[in-house]
């Protein structure tokens, strides 16, 4: 395979060999006004599905430009059908908690919104930027998707057969259940002032649902978010 | 034991039934400007080394006052004998991964200097004023010690028989050696760029270093210790 271009873009385009890709404004912003590229230079493109293409640049402008296709340098990488369900926080460890998701390898992020949840607004399109620079920048070729804020009570009313894994602080002790052969689950991390008493019973009752403890000490939402998926993919995803 | 207090304070003074603390300036203006709190109002002390006390205020000024502890919330939990090593990075991430120490259980975090660190000024004082912080924010009583920075030639050379966890990123698969019983351990973070291929060399040849891979995906700095320090809580620490 070609040589790996360190600049790494993301573009909603189909990527193959000979294939050349029209940039916005933007992207001709960065690649020419920030990272000083000219014609010639090399960007990584990766759309989340075709792999890492090595691309070269053909046409600098700007307010647009045109890269074309040279090769692929890696393989397309998927992560395992892992979501991670978070109540949103603060702006910033939200963002953090995105940035997270997508270098651990979560497939879905979806914010949710629980009792004690303090809900400030949710700006998807922002967090879904966020996961898309969190990929550019850690050499990942698969961004995940973040979805529309659901409240907690209707999405589990409406569950399908996904397994939880759900972060119980009260818990001590590892429920017996995070083993097996992986197959499509859901980290589920509380807020800050953790579930409610009625939500807990719910989870516990869930047949879908494994408790799971993280520690003696209490975790901010954020750390817990990467431990928690540190477990799973460890014991149930690509960690092996 | 007594009820604990919602609002938590690091002070480093001996804690007991009936002991009155003083206050510092600045902790003064935190309690009673900041939070608002006049005599009579609780805060929960710790000092790493006695447990939390629930204390109240007797004294409130703006440059000073006094705490007396009532008696004790919950016992001194101190962490595994572990220790985070790492290559210190920008400064909100280094901010962010003495924060995550802190709250995983480590007992010390020390920044080493590899080949390839881009060494910003590493001010520890600050690092252990984060510490503290998080400490207070986590409910945590134990504070992990901020060592000043060193040069990771030098500190291999006079390794004792502490195991090192060394997070190698060019590793595919984990080494079975990080399983047993415990003990003392250093985890090993290395900079954005990954060790030199000198420094990997000497950590494989080095019997008390047991290689780790955090799986398929390029994780930061940030994100590897948070992961490291989760799989040895979890094989080795007090998470089980």
């Amino acid at each position: 395979m070609i040589e790996r271009a360190k600049i790494r873009l993301f573009v909603d385009h189909p990527l193959a060999a000979g294939q050349s890709v029209d940039l916005t404004r933007e992207q001709a912003h960065y690649l020419f006004g920030v990272m000083r590229l000219a014609a010639g230079g090399r960007v990584a493109l990766f759309n989340g599905r075709d792999g890492e293409w090595t691309s070269e640049v053909v046409v600098s402008g700007k307010r647009g430009g045109v890269l074309m296709c040279l090769g692929q340098a890696a393989p397309q990488l998927d992560p395992p059908d892992l979501w991670l369900m978070f109540a949103p926080i603060k702006k910033a460890r939200t963002d953090f908690i995105v940035e997270k998701a997508a270098e651990m390898g979560a497939r879905r992020i979806v914010p949710v919104l629980t009792e004690f949840t303090n809900a400030e607004r949710v700006r998807v399109d922002r967090l879904q930027a966020h996961a898309i620079e969190a990929a550019e920048q850690c050499g990942g070729t698969f961004v995940p998707e973040v979805a529309e804020p659901v409240k907690l009570g209707p999405l589990l009313a409406g569950w399908d057969d996904r397994r939880i894994m759900f972060c119980d602080e009260a818990l001590v002790g590892r429920d017996a259940a995070l083993s097996g052969d992986g197959g499509s689950w859901a980290i589920l991390i509380g807020p800050e002032g953790g579930f409610s008493e009625a939500e807990r019973t719910r989870l516990h009752a869930m047949e879908q649902s494994a408790a799971v403890s993280l520690g003696p000490r209490v975790l901010r939402a954020d750390t817990a978010a990467v431990a928690a998926m540190t477990l799973w993919q460890d014991r149930l995803g690509d960690w092996g």
